[in-house]
Formats: structure tokens, sequence, C-alpha cells
């Protein structure tokens, strides 16, 4: 497809983020060093930083400054971990094994979790607001707005909620489809837009598109973290497997086959990069990450 | 002091306050209902709205339009809402009454309750950039990062995790002063901070003299809460009393005792009324209310 060094650049980017997501953490030394400790444990040092890379690529698109886009993708970061701890709760999916290591209330304990998890939602709204990330300041109340959103209880919460309340009940297609869209996709979507308000401005037509990827690409993510859930041991993983399945939660992969999963993995991913077309080479790194999504075996 | 109605500006406030808090949380027919509901319940009908009042007192220093003072307003208590949801969970203070009514994890369960204080701090993160709240879109984002530093680990969660892990220690008295300037001074202050920035500029010794009203008003609400905590009963309070000094947590009466604890509310007063003394008649609201914050039976 071209001679972009894909490897390369992903490796980059996630080194870019990890000093960065550092760097905008209070140190553990800091006054409560316990909480510090806990935010700096969930969000530093795990995870394959999908939602940031899919911020630069992005920005790509848009010529932007990494130096945006890293804050932006930062921001995003936090509070995909926040969402992480908070679901991981005995309240809630009862996890212990997170990225192969304990998850943040085993390691520290219930109450330092929840308070971890709450404030690394207000941190991510600080480095969204700490520097100029678009031209125009307005440009930039506009991505805090769509992470607010993004997150709220029509977005990720929202999700989460839908989730929690059909857990041994029977969803449809179309209500899985609504509660995915909103628990993973939203943030996913967001992670692409606020990239692109990090440089040259986008026609509506072009936004559209980006959009268009961003749906795909976030419904896709659960489509085969459902197919992944379903195949794959604990250990490949990272996390308890098999788990959704053992709590009765519906999954694609229980409404469609695993076979039927995977092609619906597959049309995601010819939808999205077929609304790449016109970015052409600067495009790249958007159709490889949506290669890379969905061809993904943890 | 002035023909200055506190108690009809206080009630018109607080009324306009409900319709604006209302309006800014989806209706409970919005799925996830359930989620939808415990947000209302934890927000709506309860609370005298100090963090609004203060918001829109300091407003009226600046000439702001009420129509920006709500929204900052109701961003405030927003986040305020949340953290009394998740400080109630049993990981935390493990409190069944607060206002006078089931706390939202009796109400609600647990996971519900993690997730609608979750989605109410996105919530007040929307609302602040949802509309114009400032003249210039710079000092909007400005009041989006005071709002975030004021909530996280270094503002409100910080004083909440120094309060946790201090259980059982031994606090000094500028060990106890820092923890409530973090656990509720923050956002009081913030409440304060934000109002100025809904209207005309200010100088930097104008705001500086009411970040001083704001810090003083602030650490003498918390001053007041445990005066109050010892002396009153549950039913005046409509949450459990006693509760801090049955958990072995330091107060300001166990360490100053009672007579100390009401001169060092008295004092805290008469310096944040200091503070107001060139804004002349622009400041009786500020200073109404301090005199209401200390003077409170509940």
């Amino acid at each position: 497809m071209s001679d972009f060094d894909f490897k390369g650049w992903m490796h980059a980017v996630q080194q870019r983020m990890e000093t960065c997501l550092s760097a905008n953490l209070p140190a553990e030394t800091h006054l409560p060093e316990r909480l510090h400790d806990a935010m700096r444990y969930s969000v530093l040092d795990g995870g394959k930083r999908v939602r940031p890379l899919l911020t630069f690529a992005a920005g790509m698109v848009v010529d932007a400054d990494p130096e945006r886009l890293q804050h932006a993708g930062a921001a995003v970061e936090m509070i995909h971990a926040y969402s992480l701890v908070h679901d991981d709760m005995p309240a809630m999916d009862n996890d212990v094994l997170r990225r192969g290591k304990p998850t943040v209330h085993v390691a520290f304990g219930e109450a330092t979790a929840l308070l971890a998890g709450d404030a690394l939602q207000s941190q991510a709204f600080d480095v969204l607001t700490s520097r100029t990330l678009a031209d125009a300041p307005a440009d930039q109340l506009k991505m805090v707005n769509l992470l607010a959103r993004a997150s709220g209880s029509l977005g990720m919460c929202g999700g989460q909620g839908v989730d929690l309340f059909s857990v041994g009940k029977e969803l449809s297609l179309p209500e899985l489809e609504l509660m995915h869209i909103l628990k993973t996709g939203a943030l996913i979507r967001c992670a692409v837009l606020l990239g692109s308000y990090c440089g040259r401005p986008l026609s509506d037509e072009e936004r559209g598109r980006l959009d268009t990827y961003a749906k795909c690409v976030g419904l896709a993510f659960q489509v085969v973290d459902d197919i992944l859930d379903c195949e794959a041991d604990s250990a490949t993983l990272g996390k308890t497997a098999g788990k959704d399945a053992a709590n009765n939660k519906p999954t694609y992969v229980s409404l469609l086959g695993l076979a039927g999963a995977k092609e619906k993995a597959a049309d995601l991913k010819a939808e999205a990069l077929a609304a790449l077309a016109p970015f052409g080479e600067k495009g790249v790194a958007l159709a490889m990450l949506a290669e890379f999504i969905v061809e993904r075996r943890s």
C-alpha cells in the first residue's frame, strides 16, 4: 500500500505517549502518595495505546503538531484508563487481572481504586486545557465537549450502564450494537476526532468521512474483543478470558456465531478503509490501524 | 449593611439552579434509564446549592449574565454531587443517609452509584463547554482547567485521599488544614472563580481578593461542618451525625475543641469579609453568603 513504516511509527507514538502520560501525572512522591501511585500504576506501562494511536493517525490527515496530538491522546487514554479501573471493581466486573497485572483495587484497595479513577477523569480534562491544542480556542472548547460527551451517560458510561443492566437478558443485534457504540465506540470515535481538530481545518465532508472511519473501527474493535474473548486463553489476553460468556453477557459471538462475528469485523474494516480513500497517502496510518485493530491477537 | 434581599436572592438562585440542573441532565426515560434516574436522584431536589450561590454572588461583582452563571454553577454542583455519591459508597464512608434520603448506592445499588458518579463528572465538563460562558473562548478554557484541577488529585480527590489515608492517624493542624483546603476548599474556591470569569475582566489585585475570600469561606465551611457534626443530631443534619469522630477521623473540634473551632470559623469569616471591602455594594451577596455559611445550623 505504501512504504510507510507502520511498526516503527506505532512504536514511536507508543514511546512518546508513555513519556507524555508520565509527565502529565503527579509523581508518586506527591501527596497523597498512595493515590498518585495508583493513578500511575493504572495508566503507565500498559496497553497498546490504541486510542492515542488513532489520535496521531487522524492528526496526520490534518498535518497536526505532534506536541498537540500527544496531549489530546493522553486525555483520551486517561479516560480509558479510569474506565478500566472502575469497570474492574467488585461492584462491576470484579476482575482481578488486567494487562497481566493485579487490577488496581486488588493492588491498592477499593477506596483508592475509586478515587484514582475519579482523579484520572479530572486529569484528562486538565491535560486537555493546560495548553494550546487547536489554532482557535473555540475549537479546543469543542474538543473538551467531545471528550465529555464521549465519556458520559450518553457515551461510554451510558454503554457500561446498558451493559450492566443487560446481564442475563436477551439482547437483539441492534441493542448489542447500540451498547457497544456507546461503551467502546464513543471514546474511539472521540480519539479520532480530537486528532482532527489539532491541525488544518477540515470540510464537513472530510470530517464526516473521518467520523465514518471512526465509527466502523470503534465497533470492529468490540467485535474483535468478543472474538478474542471467546478464542484466547487468559495468558495471551492478559485478563480473565471467557468472562462475558460465563456472566451470561450477550456478545457478538453469542449472537452471530464465531464465523459471523469474523465476517462482521471484516465488513467494518472494509467500510472504514473505503471512507479514507480521498485522504490518499495521509490516511495511511489510519488505514493500517484499522488493519491492526481487526487482525490483532490480543 | 444594605437593603439587599439576601433570602429572596438566595431562593431565586436555588430555584433557577433546580431548573438548570434538571435541564442539563438526561431524562430518566432516556436509555440507560436506571443510570439517568440515579444521576437525577443524586443531583435534584437536595442541598443548599452553596457552590452555585457562590458562583452567582461572584458573578455580581463582575456584572455577569445569569444565563452564564447558572451553567457554571451547574458544572460545579455536578462535581460536588458526584463526589458525595462516591464518598457515601461502602468502600469509602459507607453512609446510608444523605440529605434525609437513602444514599444512591442504597437506592440503586453499588454498580449504578459508581457509574452515576462517573457520568456526573463527565456531565459537568459537558455543561461547561456546551455554550458560551465567557467573552473570550480562552477564558472559558481557563474555567474548564480550573474545574478540572479543583476536582482532581491535587484538589478534591486529593483531599479525599489524604482523608482516607489519615483514618486512625494523628494529624497536626496544618495537615488537617491542607486536607480540607483540598477536600472542600478547592471546589468552593473554584465556584467563586468560575463566576468571576463570566463577566467583565478583573485586575489581578481584584481576582486575588476574590481568591482570598474563596479560600477563607472554603475552610470556614469545613470548620462549621465539623462543629455541626459534633453538635447536631442526625435528624437536623439529614445525614448520619458524629460519624467522623466515631471513625477516629481528625476534625477541627477534636484538634481545637468546640470553642476553639468556633473562634476559628469567626476569624475566617472576618478575613473573608475584609477581602471584599473594595467591591462595595457589588460584594454584598458574597458577604452575606460568608455569614450564611458560618452561621448555618445544618
